[in-house]
C-alpha cells in the first residue's frame, strides 16, 4: 500500500498534553530563544556589520540557529499569525536578500570572514546552515505567503547545485553535517522544481564514494563517509549528522521508491532501536563526537543522548511510516516525545538541555578536588538558556509546534477503501484531504494521563488503522501493530491502552542496566530524583508487583507522579566500618518517582531512570 | 605501653602464600624489573654521558625508579647475598660518588640540564629521589656492610639541610612530592645524627603554613600543603604523596611522642580507611591527580588506585601500630597486601600494573569509533613490564621482600611482662631481641589457604597478643582486635580464624557499589573474571548462601577459586526488543570466582569484585 503523511497543517491540536506543551512554546518558548539568540548576537550577525573587537562574533553554524527558530515560528504562524515575530522574521529576510553574494551564496562567517575560502572545508556547516534557511524559507512562505526568504533561498539552492554537481569545483564533494539533503526534498515539494531532489539525490549517493578531506581527529564514520550509503547498515558517528542523512535516504528511497536505499534505512533504524537506544529515546550516547558508539553501549551518568539527535531520529522514524507499516517507527516516535525529547525543556518553556542523561550522581561531577578539570565529564545537571553551541533550542522552536506531523499517515487498501493510520494519540481535529472530499478525524483523549482514545470520523466510510503501543496490555488484534477499524462516515471508534504501570528491564547486553528496571505508566518513563526520595538513590530498592501508585499530580504541579513501597538500608554511624558482611535489615520507605521529562526543575540533583527492583 | 617495631631482617619467611611471592622476586621479579629499566636507559642515566640526539633522555623521577630497586635487591640480599645484583648496585654507588656534585648534590636531571635551576620547582621530584636514594643507601648498607651509597647520601641529606633550613635560599621550602621526611627518619635511625630526624621534622612542620609557589592546575591539597599539617584530619590530594607524608608524621609522632601529630596521622587513618579505600585497600580514586577525592567516592571501572599508594598506606598502616595498639591498622595492612597491593603483579612477576581498578567492562575502552580518544578513560586492563612513569614496579621489588616488617612488634605490660604483638599471619621464624635476650617466634601455618595458625615461643615466657582478623567468626576474647595468650618459654598457641566465605557489601553511602557485594575468604577478595563466566558479568545474580564452593585450584595454576551457583538471563535473538517487561526466568548457570590478585593473568576480559547477589 502506498503511504502519504499528513502534516500538521491539516491538525489542531485541541487540548491535553501537547495543546499545553504548543501553548508554552507560543506563549514563552519562542520570545525566550529570541530573547537569548538576540542577546547573544545571533540575529544582529545579519546586518552583516560586525567589526573586530566587538563582542558576539559570528560564528560559523549561526545561520542555521536563526533558521531553526524562523522555521519554528513559522509553525506557529501556520496555526494563528503572529505580527511580533513576522516583524522579525521579515527583517531577517530583508537583510538575507541584501547582503547575499551575487551568485547566490549565502553565509554570514564566511562572507565576513572568508568569502575566498566558500566550500572549502568540509567540516565548516555552510551546507548545514544552507539546508535550515531552505527548511525555514519553505515553512515561512507556506504559514505567510511571503516568498522573499523562499526566493532567496532557490537562488542559493542554485548556486550550490551549480557548484557542486555541475561545475564540481568545491573542495569537497558532500555535506560535512548532513541535513541540506532533506531541506532539498522539501524544496523540491514546494516548488516542484525536481533539480533540487536531484541535488539531494546526489549528496545523498556521491557520499562515502570516495575518501573526502579531513582532520586526523576524525574517523570517515564519524559523518557517515565510511561506506556509500547503500552500504551502510549500521548507525554510525554524529548522531545528529546521521539522523538528518538517514531522513534525506528514506526521503528519497520513498519518493524514488529505491529498495535498495529503504533496505539500509529499515536496517539501520533497528539497528539504531534495537541496539543503540536508550529507554527514553535518546540517542548519540557517547560525547565523544556525540556520537554512536557499538551496540549495547549505554552507560546513565555520561549518557550525552543530544536533543537533535532524539529530534533527528523522531524525523527519521516518521519518514519510515511512509516506507513500511510496521508500528515500531510510531513506538518510537512516542518514546522520544514523551521522554527523551520532551526532557530537553524545563516545566517553564524557558530552559534547555543539550544532553538528556539518564542518571545523575551529583557529587560526581566534582569529586576532583585537588586538580583543575575532571577525570570524568558528567553532563551539565541544570537547563540553561541558551549554549555557545546552541542548535537544540530553536529545534525545540520548530519541532512542538509541527508534532502534529506524527500523527496520522493514510493510504488506500487493495479493495479502493481508504485507510488512515493512527499513529500517536492527541486531543485535535484534522482535516485530511481524501481524494478530492475533506475527511475529518477527531480524537478526544486525555493521553497519556490515560489511555482512552474516541475517534470519530466524518466525510467519508473509512478504515481505521491504529497503532496499539508496544507498552499495552490490550487485546486488540493487529498486524504490524496495527489494530483495523472500519468506521462509516460519522462513526467512531473508542479504545483502551490501560495505563498499568511496568517495570521494564534492558537486554542483558546492556552493561549498565543490568540488575535495575525503569518504570513506566504508559509510554512516559518514570525516574527518581534526590529531592523527592532517600540518598543515594541507588540504595532504594523498589518493591514491585503492586506496590505502585499512579498520582496525577505529584510534588510538581501538573505532573503526576507514583508512589511505591520501598527499601533502603539504614543509616550508619559515620564510624562504622566502609565494608562488613551483608546484615540485611532494610528499612521501609515510600519512593517518589516523576516523570523522566520533568526531571530537574527543582535544581541539581541526583537522578535516575534505572532503580534496582526486588 | 610503648611499641616497638620488628624488622623483616629478624623474620624469615619459611613457606606458603609468601615465601612463594618472595621467591619470585628473587627469581624473577628483580631481573625483570633490572631488565626494562636498563633498555630504557634508567641505569646508563648514571653515566652522566647522554647527549641530546641520544634516545632516553633522563627523566626528574628516574632516580628514584632505580634507588627503589636497589633497596629491593637490598632487602634481598639481607636473606641471601646476590652478587649478581651488587656488582650493579656497587656500579651505580661508583658512579652516584663520582657525579655528585662538590657540595653534596645529587640528581640526575639537574646535574645534566639546569645545574644552575636547582631546588627552584617544588614540584620536580629533587627532594623525592633524594629521598629514595637515602633510603636504598640505608638499606644497602645494612645488607651487604658497603657505606659508599650511604656516605654520598649523608653528604647530600647535608647539603639539603644546608639550603633548606640553614641557608634557606632555595626558591620552595618543603618537598613537592614528599618522601625525604620519611627517609631522613631512616637516616637518622641508621646514624645516630639526630640532625636528620630535625631536618625531617622541619620539613613536616613547615608544610602548609605558608602557600608555595605552585602552577594554576594544582590546588594546595593536591600535595598536602592546604595547611599545617597538624591541621589535617583527612586524606587529600595525590595519594602517594599523601602516604609517604603521612608515614614520616606517624614516625615524627611515634619517635618525638607527639601528641598533636598522633592526632592528626590517627583522623587521617580513619578518614581513609572508613570513607576513603576500596575493599582491596585501593586508594586514590580519581585518576585525575592521581588523588583521593571526597568520601565514599569510590568508582569501581574508573578506580585509579595506583600500586604505590596502596604500598604507602600499608607503610603508614605499620607505623600507626607504634601509636596505637588497635587491629584496624594490621587490618588494613591484610586487606592490601593480599588485593589491591598483590594485583600489581603477575602471577609470573614479570608485569605490572600501575593502576588496580575493581572492575572492568572491556569493550568501553573503545566504544569511541568514529573519533580519536575517548570519552571515558577506563585503566589499562593489562599488565606492563615498564611505564613511561614506572615507580610502580621497582616499589614491588622493595615491597615484597620486606613483607616480614609488618608482622610483628613488641612492647613491655605494665607488670613487665614481654608482649609480642603478631599482627599478619605467614609460615616463619623471627629472632626478636627480647631486653638482650634472644626470642625465637615461629609460625606455622598456610594462611590464607586456611585459618589455622600454630606460634611457637622460645627463649621466654611472653604474652602473644593475636590479631583477630575483622573478617573471622572465632570466638577468641579480644582487646581492640587482639587476644592475648601467655605462652611459657617453649610452648605454643593454636589458632583458627576460619576461612568462611563471605558477602560484604560496602556503606550505603558508596553509590557505585550499592546493590552489589563482594565475596571474601578470608582476607582475600574474589571477583569474577569474563573468561570464566557468562558476560556479561553484571547480569550474574550469584545465589549467596550456601551456593558457595572452596577449590584449592581453580582455573589458574597454583590459585585457588570459588564455584558458586547463580542466575543469568537467558541470552535473547538478536532482533528481541531492546526493552520489555520484566519477565523473570533466569537460568541456572555456575559462576566461578578468582581471587582479585590473580585477574588479568589470561588476557584482557572483563572483572569485577562487586557482583549482584541474590
Amino acid at each position: 500500500m502506498s503511504v502519504n503523511s499528513i502534516s500538521f497543517e491539516n491538525i489542531e491540536i485541541t487540548g491535553g498534553f501537547w495543546k499545553k506543551r504548543q501553548d508554552m512554546v507560543r506563549k514563552t518558548t519562542a520570545k525566550a530563544v529570541y530573547d537569548r539568540f538576540s542577546d547573544t548576537g545571533r540575529f544582529d550577525a545579519f546586518k552583516f556589520d560586525w567589526k573586530e573587537g566587538m563582542p558576539n562574533r559570528p560564528h560559523i553554524f549561526w545561520d542555521s540557529d536563526v533558521a531553526k527558530w524562523i522555521e519554528g515560528v513559522a509553525y506557529l504562524c501556520q496555526k494563528k499569525r503572529e505580527p511580533r515575530f513576522e516583524r522579525i522574521v521579515d527583517r531577517v529576510a530583508d537583510l538575507i536578500e541584501k547582503n547575499q553574494l551575487e551568485d547566490g551564496y549565502f553565509n554570514i562567517y564566511y562572507i565576513l570572514f572568508a568569502k575566498d575560502s566558500r566550500f572549502t572545508v568540509r567540516d565548516n556547516h555552510e551546507l548545514y546552515c544552507a539546508g535550515h534557511l531552505m527548511e525555514a524559507a519553505v515553512a515561512y512562505y507556506r504559514a505567510t505567503g511571503k516568498r522573499k526568504l523562499l526566493d532567496a533561498m532557490t537562488r542559493y539552492a542554485d548556486y550550490i547545485e551549480k557548484r557542486f554537481k555541475t561545475d564540481r569545483d568545491t573542495g569537497f564533494t558532500t555535506p560535512g553535517h548532513e541535513e541540506i539533503e532533506l531541506a532539498l526534498v522539501k524544496l523540491y515539494k514546494e516548488t516542484g522544481e525536481k533539480r533540487y531532489l536531484e541535488l539531494s539525490r546526489f549528496f545523498v549517493d556521491e557520499r562515502g564514494k570516495r575518501a573526502e578531506n579531513k582532520p586526523d581527529w576524525m574517523d570517515a564514520s564519524y559523518n557517515q563517509s565510511h561506506l556509500p550509503v547503500r552500504q551502510q547498515f549500521t548507525a554510525e558517528g554524529h548522531s545528529v549528522r546521521a539522523g538528518y542523512l538517514y531522513c534525506a535516504m528514506a526521503d528519497l528511497a520513498h519518493l524514488t521508491d529505491d529498495e535498495e536505499l529503504k533496505n539500509a534505512c529499515k536496517a539501520i533504524f533497528d539497528d539504531i532501536t534495537l541496539k543503540k537506544m536508550y529507554i527514553t529515546g535518546g540517542v548519540g550516547s557517547s560525547s565523544h563526537g556525540e556520537a554512536f558508539t557499538v551496540p549495547y553501549d549505554l552507560p546513565n551518568m555520561v549518557a550525552y543522548n543530544e536533543t537533535c539527535a532524539a529530534i533527528a531520529l523522531a524525523l527519521f522514524a516518521r519518514r519510515m511510516m511512509l516506507i513500511e507499516t510496521d508500528s515500531k517507527y510510531a513506538d518510537t516516535v512516542e518514546r522520544i516525545i514523551y521522554n527523551g525529547f520532551l526532557s530537553s525543556v524545563s516545566l517553564d518553556g524557558r530552559s534547555f538541555f543539550y544532553e538528556n542523561p539518564t542518571e545523575i550522581v551529583k557529587y560526581f561531577d566534582s569529586r576532583d578536588k585537588s586538580v583543575a578539570g575532571r577525570a570524568v565529564n558528567v553532563p551539565p545537571m541544570q537547563r540553561s538558556e541558551v549554549f555557545d553551541c546552541s542548535c537544540c533550542p530553536p529545534n525545540i522552536v520548530r519541532f512542538i509546534p509541527s508534532i502534529g506531523d506524527f500523527m496520522y499517515t493514510t493510504g488506500t487498501s487493495e479493495d479502493g477503501r481508504q485507510v488512515v493510520f493512527v499513529h500517536q494519540f492527541m486531543d485535535s481535529r484534522a482535516e485530511i484531504d481524501s481524494g478530492g472530499k475533506k475527511l475529518r478525524v477527531v480524537q478526544k483523549t486525555r493521553y497519556p494521563e490515560n489511555g482512552k482514545v474516541r475517534i470519530t470520523v466524518e466525510g467519508a466510510d473509512v478504515t481505521l488503522a491504529v497503532r496499539v503501543p508496544w507498552w499495552s496490555d490490550a487485546k486488540y488484534e493487529t498486524e504490524k501493530g496495527y489494530a483495523y477499524f472500519d468506521v462509516a462516515d460519522g462513526g467512531s471508534v473508542e479504545l483502551d491502552f490501560g495505563m498499568k504501570i511496568k517495570v521494564v528491564e534492558a537486554r542483558r547486553e546492556v552493561v549498565f542496566d543490568a540488575g535495575r528496571c525503569a518504570v513506566m505508566r504508559g509510554p512516559v518513563v518514570y525516574c527518581l530524583e534526590g529531592c523527592d526520595n532517600p540518598k543515594p538513590l541507588r540504595g532504594i530498592v523498589l518493591k514491585g508487583g503492586r506496590n505502585f501508585k499512579y498520582f496525577a499530580e505529584g510534588p510538581l504541579k501538573g505532573v503526576p507522579c507514583i508512589r511505591a513501597a520501598a527499601l533502603v538500608r539504614p543509616e550508619q554511624p559515620e564510624n562504622a566500618p566502609l565494608y562488613s558482611e551483608r546484615k540485611g535489615g532494610y528499612e521501609e520507605t515510600v519512593a517518589t518517582l516523576i516523570p523522566y521529562y520533568a526531571f530537574a526543575n527543582r535544581g541539581a540533583d541526583d537522578m535516575q531512570v534505572f532503580t534496582y527492583v526486588k
